[in-house]
């Protein structure tokens, strides 16, 4: 439970930052922003991987914030998972004695219906029209704020990061797969849990998506399918997109007609994004947006050269990095605490 | 000033049936549904070739509904449109003087800002930025409710229409060329007059669109498109895309590939809206609505085709016809009579 940070900071700084933890994988957590003064709550940020827990305090601080292995799917997963937050609930309580919270914050991937308070449907963690909050409010004995992850940490990039100049605006996480989200007159927009699913938005006719459709964006343009395109064609293991655009740049002509093939893509579902929604803004996060200028400004050219009349948003990178869903999650359970 | 259709019912029903106008090219105008009790109005309607005006009494009948041809386009473009709107103002009041209009619906094309209240860009009507809702009331002496018009019918539509059910719809209508409209969580949502340019949404590298942008879907998919289409391949000229469907009906190649075409960009274009915006229900109007179950059904199953988890829309026809922008007129002046 070492701060690494906190040694190289004055005093009145330090008090407004978070443990930080490193996880068993041996990566380092970047310390959250704070969210503010409000009640204490505890805030969980679940994943097909792993999960992300902390205790937000009475300041808004992320206490004990750290990444553990998800349960594996499968037969009772929901019950499964819901046990093992117990479990990381009571240690961050036996860490942070002082600290009550009053409300529970739980994001998951999928096909989420946060009205009903159902996980309708999720490959990942493996579970169809589960009940997790009513299981997570009754293990817990407090108010369980329960929500989609995508959708959550867009609501924090639209409250304290890259969305918050903007009422509507789009949010992209761009890594194994694509997420999106809507921010629709300073509100998210779910339709039921089914709206935002950009990444399985069809462009065309092919590829066949692993999930089912045909054409989707995510099998073309998301980090995951870049590298495996460029593997694909090569039989060359690459590290991952980043390896694919740098050998783009060094000259690699498949790596660059790969990669040009992706900001075709994501120019062309951005596009579209812009005739039908015309937000004010595409914030766009996930791994691929580390891509820097290689990506925003290409995209903005390609809008610019594919559209007419339209009014072209602007393209932000998202800035809470892979905390935007445990800060969402806490600001969703602070809302009902 | 006749009415053809009252001398057939009974007295009772008569009441109900607004007077209705053949018009100038003989063209009868569909009798308009009423749309309630509440304050006189004066409705305008204005499209690229022609106005549609009406007076609508307390009961909500519309009165004198009659279509009339748009002055040209030219320099001055607002201030003869506005003095052309007095003009048949004049007329329907001397006709229906015991009718005291309290406010004026006046729906235009192009790009509204309607709270700023501004015909930011319209090509047909041939103005830019022009303050048309200051200059309506300054002619009429009354408040002037200022709108876009395919938003404005189908506001209509979700109120009166085929939209009536749903939260969350998208209005398409696929005329001469294809507009758009959002109603999300029961209300118009529009970007500042910016959203629901589906028309106007690529859905690939081509053709050339007359907007300037590539692969718009109204530049393949609206019955203009389809006509043309045909036209283009053959040399022979069709009555429009009706003409090319009976002939895709009855075994023409060409004729069956324009519209195949059509049909898989529509679709495309429709799976787009079902990943991102999730809308409960697709309603399509404008004249290739009339093709009926040679567009729904092949839409639906094409849509069926191409999508996996998603939730697939219902495919429901406009109800409210021609006059959904007249009767959308009427409601949005009521607002503010």
């Amino acid at each position: 439970m070492t701060n690494e940070r906190a040694g190289r900071r004055d005093p009145a700084e330090r008090a407004s930052i978070p443990d930080v933890v490193v996880d068993a994988s041996g990566d380092r957590l970047v310390a959250a922003r704070g969210i503010g003064a409000g009640a204490a709550v505890l805030a969980f940020d679940v994943g097909g991987t792993d999960i992300k827990s902390s205790l937000f305090d009475a300041e808004g601080r992320a206490r004990g914030l750290r990444r553990t292995p998800t349960p594996a799917a499968g037969e009772d997963a929901p019950a499964r998972l819901i046990a093992r937050l117990q479990e990381l609930a009571a240690e961050l309580r036996q860490e942070h004695p002082g600290i009550d919270p009053q409300a529970v914050g739980l994001i998951v991937p999928g096909i989420v219906d946060e009205v009903a308070g159902v996980g309708v449907f999720s490959s990942n963690l493996g579970w169809r029209d589960a009940p997790i909050r009513a299981l997570a409010e009754e293990a817990f004995g407090l108010p369980v704020a329960f929500d989609h992850d995508v959708r959550t940490a867009s609501w924090a990039e639209h409250v304290l990061g890259g969305a918050q100049s903007y009422d509507d605006a789009v949010v992209l996480i761009i890594g194994t797969g694509i997420a999106g989200a809507l921010l629709l007159g300073g509100r998210p927009y779910t339709a039921g849990g089914y709206a935002g699913e950009i990444g399985h938005s069809p462009i065309g006719d092919e590829p066949l998506c692993a999930c089912g459709a045909r054409g989707c964006l995510e099998a073309i343009a998301s980090a995951g399918a870049i590298a495996r395109r460029y593997e694909a064609a090569t039989g060359r293991r690459v590290d991952g997109a980043k390896e694919v655009i740098a050998r783009a740049t060094a000259g690699d002509p498949v790596a660059g007609r790969v990669w040009d093939e992706a900001l075709d893509a994501l120019a062309l579902s951005i596009a579209q994004l812009t005739a039908v929604i015309a937000p004010q803004a595409v914030v766009i996060g996930g791994g691929l947006s580390r891509a820097g200028g290689a990506l925003f400004d290409e995209l903005h050219a390609r809008l610019v050269a594919r559209l007419s009349f339209h009014r072209i948003p602007a393209l932000v990178p998202a800035e809470l990095r892979g905390n935007a869903g445990i800060l969402g999650a806490a600001l969703r359970a602070r809302e009902i605490a």
